[in-house]
């Protein structure tokens, strides 16, 4: 990876773990293993850096959602794949939330310019999963179906984290599967 | 209002609306129109302030769901109003999300020693929901519906604040209180 690359990883999880207002310059080039004025000749300012951190995550998300896509046969399956990042990211849950839900929060207590980029990740997700709700017939309801399991999937991570609770993951989980089977029993 | 109790309120409603890190002593002392030499003498640290902010919310927490108790004539109707609360304060859940989960989301991310007292206010809710569960005739599932009722809550605010979308609180209103309608009928 490159140094610029490496900065964006390092602030990525920097601001997933402790926050982006608590997290400062001097952490991120800490982290990377370069001095301050590397660092400057790469991003001037923390916003450059947040910009940068949501575009990436956007286009990660991009290609997980588009992996998803051809991976997945079915609509029902293709969610299910959605569900299951709960099971999958579980440690990192636990310890500190989702990494959307959290950032968004932040920017927008923060009243951040960049609260709107940062949105557009929960606006991927529910393009996507209501693109599958519609293939599972349910055109009519597919955005709303689309937002209840975004909300669903907000609350267990908020819950988790608050708790440290990864027995709770599992259940809320199972639910969700038992949930997504009775949208597909009723097209 | 004494000067304490309106550094407390003031407080309480910044660390609400900007995050308690974003928020200053300085403007604390600005909403309540008080010197800094005054602040100092009622409070030494930011940290002074956010332990009494969090035991005043626990206090007043423990009056509403002592009020719900009293008011409610079923363990229904008390579930009722907890899930009616998204709908009370819906203008502020639509700007800055859920106080209780947004906070405990920012002090995990400080790694603040004041997280598991903040914690406290979600068993407040999880305890009192428990009981009315088990109230309900669901002894065995009673804790599993009451944080299963808490995450719906939070993802619902958190997803409410970064859409700025009062109709999804409308509609997930109403997804609760059909889920508790079949809670009752299935004792």
């Amino acid at each position: 990876m490159s140094t610029r690359e490496r900065i964006i990883e390092a602030a990525d999880q920097l601001f997933y773990e402790q926050g982006f207002e608590h997290t400062s310059f001097a952490q991120i080039a800490q982290a990377v293993g370069i001095s301050r004025g590397n660092f400057y000749y790469h991003f001037r300012t923390k916003d450059d850096i947040l910009d940068t951190v949501i575009n990436h995550r956007l286009q990660r998300t991009n290609v997980m959602l588009e992996h998803w896509e051809v991976e997945g046969e079915t609509p029902s399956d293709r969610i299910r794949s959605f569900i299951n990042i709960l099971i999958m990211n579980r440690a990192k849950i636990k310890r500190f939330g989702c990494p959307v839900g959290t950032l968004c929060s932040e920017l927008i207590k923060l009243d951040h310019p960049a609260q709107g980029d940062a949105k557009e990740l929960f606006i991927l997700f529910r393009t996507w999963l209501s693109r599958q709700f519609v293939q599972l017939g349910h055109a009519e309801k597919a955005d709303e179906l689309a937002m209840h399991l975004l909300a669903q999937s907000q609350g267990i991570a908020t819950l988790a984290s608050a708790f440290q609770d990864e027995a709770f993951i599992n259940r809320e989980v199972d639910r969700l599967h038992d949930w997504l089977t009775s949208c597909t029993a009723t097209p």
